[in-house]
């Protein structure tokens, strides 16, 4: 299937279900990292043998030491190195020795240190490369497997989390300390647990690939701080959603220049661009969160629950006030109000007490009991029309809060929609909200939590349904043409390709540039003209000449054969005076096209992900409102699609307000040229079109001016 | 001071600090209302006298019951109505009879429900003014003071909340048990806890009054789904604000349509803006919050500890990940990381181990202990290059979270600089996290939280620092001509002023409109042009016609005498024919201003707030990119730089990317003439301008075109 099911698939199957594991640098001294991670284990129930190993103790927890990993003689399928960082390299030697391919290095003190540290994970890479050992870390607070028939806690976590479908992998080993006592006090379970460090070896990308085959993983989540191997980690997310359906939610930390640098000063890495990784994450399918609390927000929803079919909801609250609260939320997320169908309101009109409101969001009034409750919840549970339930409570002085609880979740179980809730308040429903956890039902403190949960779990949704073909790659490119251009800039030592070369390569790829030529005489210049067709625009053709604008070498809007030669001369006397050192190559000739809406386009290359296409409206636009957006090449249609959606001035293109719409399939088309050129031309550093004019529907669109930086 | 220092300030005084109390309506039958009100009294060790009110009742919890209010012999100072709402008006005429001016009235079936309880609520009100009554209600939880001088709890929540400075009002009486058990859990204490229901009698703005001059309070906190006086609360706002100092935060829900309609649906009222909610919060200085947990969040904060006096940040944590999150929410709220002195530094170098990361933010490392917390927080506190202190910990196996706390608490003790903490995570950093919330250390789940609850109340004191001055008052302005013109139309029965009566109104008031004049002959027209210098526009006159573009009414930059006589004649020619039952009243002509930046700026009136002035750039802008703002008017300067600062087209007004900056000291004036305008000729429903051209620096702005409704 993919890279990942070889060796290192092996190994890290050996890494989650150990027969035996070697604890390399075991001690019984209390209160220090290697005595926390046999003792942990112990105490897990782990399903396999435990061997110590320790040049200095006898025996730990009455099992007996081994000096080195070598003097075992039984085999051993997993290895902790606890060792210092400075001898960690003799250890994981031995265990090459010993024939042990699967290592967690906990140990710190390797790249996040710099100097020495970066020395030192470059001799235990070399030394795994060569035993073939895969090993997770340094740098790592360990890895835990809930299923059963291996129960393992290999971490110096306080406790072993609860057992659930949750993957988790983060890169920082102190942030799972906190995920794991925020989890603990809401009932919330994990399959793999994973602290993967500096990933000097195993990386995020072959934990995402292993989590995708993992029966027990349902939804997978991933803290990182660091992405190094960017097209790598968005091909393995679109792997796994699109062929097991499993949700990856992701934070990535270091959003801001002084977060990122603060991240590179404890990971020792560099970033790129915080709005390509979004763009990225959205291109991928995966679901970017703010923070943790929002991150587990949402993967309850999508761990405990259906995955929403639709966005209509019913609200069912014992108060008016949060049930106002909860609409705006649950507007304010894109979601909808369900309509109850006549036989639900009859129902509710029979059942429940007049001063109630029946209409949703649904009123059972202050003093609601669990009888109450009961059948709001479940007849709204029930209707065709509802495609999702938010049950909210606060608890006045009659409320069973309790008893409210157990209801909601009997009535859940019999229906296959998602049902979420919100008690309201902390100490008198804190019973209550434990009911529901344990029953895993989602429950949020805020509707705002509540709403982007489910609206985020449906977007998930139509995300499966409408999986992305992959991009198209166009088969009447000049793909040589462009390369020879390209190339001989290149060796001439050029890191700028004119416009009269630029349009050249464009044209290889079948964009639209206007009929253009380059002429070196005035004769010349009046026959290209008239064979382009008027009006058109001359500009001077030099190398050395970067602003051609301020020395007279541009001339616009020449109609006639007449304008064409003055232009020319003009051109030739104004830069030969202005420039005089200046050698002209010519005067590069082109129609020109003065309408159409203004749009710019352009390549990119990010640090983390590669080429990058941007789309966005052009002229004062671009300046001020920033309407672009971004996405990773190859870009198919419907990202071609979305990056137009996605700016402001699209309304513009699809003809607001009684204006003729303008040719938007001919821009999708160009998009996806653009992106082939950006995979296919890895010379090229930079593209600008700006302006690309799009003209009315089914008229096309040109390029205006372009430029290419190499 | 303020009109509600008077009897309803007394009486006010009464309602919360009432020497004896008659229940009127009390009962024995455990699990009702009045039950609980008359129990939650007695168990609230209320120092005062109280006097159960039954027909039934002969004694309630060993004291003696009266049958009627009249019959107690001895002053009443409050009387509480629990009575079905049906009878309540014949309850509250006999405590009018027995000299009772200070009420609260629990019971519900009001205005709320509709139809009768509507008459219900205006009889009760007729009553209260007959005898110079002042209530809270209906359909309110009651009220609760936690003053210990007083210690009252007159309400049906479920139990009496801690003593602090936090003055809670709440529209919604439900939402007020969530709360309560939200804030017993976090250990917030309040000092005036009121729900204020129907707001028949006693609204938010006579609470907020008296919460200005209640010792006890030191942050006000308002829940709202329905202003009734905009004007009134944003007046109030400012006084408090201003005068006392005293933040208020507030929740206005019912933002969506959906959410208002919910909102109408159970409190009866109708909705203006949200928009324009959210402009004249701002201008008063009010915080605006999103929800419960967000207006806490900031509350604490301001409750607790100094407001900080400016922005540089000392993130300390024992995680480096969490460091990284929290630098991202520190930046993204408009923060910055404090850079620490050489002494400092010094200090950090010579105490934390090799591996910290002395520099902001601060990394103490996963084994740190008290006694490094201690350290880092403290030098960091005294550091003159630090305003805020954000204290991050993360339980790992070693952290001693409780000894930590406290030592934080007594760091932050030493200091009057704001510290917060979040101990991330939910059971094992619960004890010390209730240390922390024990001793005002403002605590946040999220680093968003605490990042945004800081720059809340940064802003706060920048409000503070700079509060406005009153608005100007134009004494060059016509107000009679203004009148005048309004007048006639509107006698005459137009609902619509054409350009050339509108362009006098705005004339009247001072705003920049190119010379005019109106011609009904050929030679008239020649002449007016001349005087008024060319390039000029013609418009035709009529009554008749509304889109005179389209029949020829229109010519634009006529630049000679000769096309002026051309121009005349084809408009009356091209509109005699095209429209030939149309009265022309003559040629509307006026100078022609062919350059500037294109901005709209408008008046309309909300339901809520009266006369709103909108600022915002023209042209594409406005349609796309909704690049409009809002403020109520009286706009003063500093208000009217806000609005221009407030959209994004202000880069272009102030000169972005080497262009010529635009005289914004004139548009500033302008949008302060219209505020005057819209205040003083309240006839003018809306109005227009639209483009304003705004010239170069120091060559103001003109009025290109403009209508009025009226």
């Amino acid at each position: 299937m993919t890279a990942v099911h070889t060796e290192k698939f092996t190994n890290l199957q050996k890494i989650f279900y150990p027969g035996s594991i070697a604890i390399v640098g075991a001690t019984r001294s209390v209160g220090t990292v290697p005595y926390d991670i046999v003792n942990n284990i112990l105490k897990s129930d782990f399903q396999g043998i435990v061997y110590p190993v320790s040049p200095r103790e006898q025996f730990i927890s009455s099992i007996k030491c081994y000096k080195y990993v070598t003097d075992i003689k039984d085999p051993v399928d997993l290895a902790i190195l606890v060792f210092p960082s400075s001898v960690c390299h003799l250890a994981l030697e031995q265990c090459g020795e010993k024939g042990i391919t699967s290592v967690i290095i906990i140990s710190a003190g390797f790249r996040e240190v710099g100097g020495k540290g970066v020395e030192r994970e470059n001799q235990i890479r070399e030394i795994a490369d060569n035993y073939g050992i895969s090993f997770i870390g340094p740098n790592c607070l360990g890895v835990i497997n809930t299923d059963a028939t291996c129960s393992l806690n290999a971490s110096f976590a306080r406790r072993m989390p609860e057992a659930g479908n949750i993957g988790f992998l983060s890169q920082s080993g102190a942030l799972c300390t906190a995920v794991l006592d925020y989890a603990r006090a809401k009932h919330i379970g994990f399959s793999k647990f994973v602290s993967f460090g500096n990933k000097a070896d195993i990386s995020e990308i072959d934990l995402l690939y292993y989590l995708k085959d993992d029966p027990q993983t349902k939804v997978i989540l991933l803290y990182l701080e660091e992405i190094s191997d960017g097209p790598g980690l968005i091909a393995a997310a679109k792997n796994i959603i699109n062929e097991s359906g499993k949700p990856i939610l992701a934070i990535k930390s270091g959003r801001t220049v002084e977060g990122a640098s603060a991240a590179a000063s404890h990971t020792g890495s560099l970033a790129g661009s915080d709005e390509i990784v979004g763009a990225a994450f959205e291109q991928a399918g995966i679901i970017r969160c703010d923070h943790i609390e929002g991150m587990f927000n949402i993967a309850i929803a999508m761990t405990y629950q259906e995955l929403p079919h639709n966005n209509r909801i019913a609200i069912i609250t014992n108060a008016g006030g949060p049930g106002v609260l909860t609409t705006d939320a649950v507007i304010h997320e894109g979601l909808r109000l369900a309509e109850f169908t006549p036989e639900t309101t009859e129902i509710f009109r029979r059942n429940l007490p007049k001063t109630a409101n029946i209409k949703n969001p649904v009123d059972v009034i202050g003093d609601a009991r669990a009888d109450r409750y009961s059948i709001a919840v479940s007849h709204a549970m029930k209707d065709d029309g509802v495609d999702g339930v938010f049950v909210i409570l606060t608890p006045q002085s009659m409320t069973d809060i309790e008893t409210i609880a157990r209801e909601i979740c009997a009535v859940a179980a019999d229906y296959k929609k998602p049902l979420y809730a919100s008690f309201m308040g902390e100490a008198d429903v804190a019973a209550g909200i434990d009911i529901l956890q344990r029953h895993k039902i989602p429950h949020y403190s805020l509707p705002e939590s509540m709403s982007r949960a489910y609206s985020r779990a449906y977007r998930f949704k139509q995300h499966l349904r409408t999986a992305s073909r992959p991009a198209p790659v166009f088969d009447d490119i000049d793909i040589s043409r462009a390369h020879a251009i390209l190339d001989a800039a290149i060796k001439a030592g050029r890191y700028y390709l004119p416009e009269a070369e630029a349009v050249q390569v464009l044209e290889a790829y079948g964009l639209p540039v206007p009929a253009h030529g380059v002429a070196s005489s005035e004769e010349e210049a009046v026959a290209l003209a008239g064979k382009i067709g008027f009006p058109v625009v001359m500009k001077v053709v030099s190398d050395d000449i970067v602003h051609k604008f301020d020395i007279g070498g541009v001339i616009l809007n020449i109609t006639t054969a007449d304008e064409a030669g003055d232009a020319f001369r003009s051109i030739y006397g104004s830069v030969s005076e202005k420039m005089p050192e200046a050698v002209i190559k010519g005067v590069f000739i082109s129609r020109m096209i003065s309408e159409g809406e203004e749009i710019i386009l352009g390549i990119k290359r990010d640090p983390s992900f590669g080429p990058v296409i941007m789309f966005g409206a052009g002229g004062i636009f671009v300046e001020i409102c920033k309407d672009v957006n971004f996405r990773v090449a190859p870009v198919d249609e419907r990202t071609a699609e979305e990056m137009i959606k996605g700016v402001k001035f699209s309304a513009i293109l699809s003809g607001a307000r009684g204006r003729v719409p303008k040719d938007i399939e001919s821009v999708k088309k160009v998009i996806q040229r653009l992106s082939q050129l950006a995979l296919e031309c890895p010379h090229i550093k930079e593209l600008d079109i700006n302006p690309l004019l799009v003209l009315d529907e089914k008229n096309g669109c040109y390029v205006a001016d372009t430029k290419i930086m190499l």
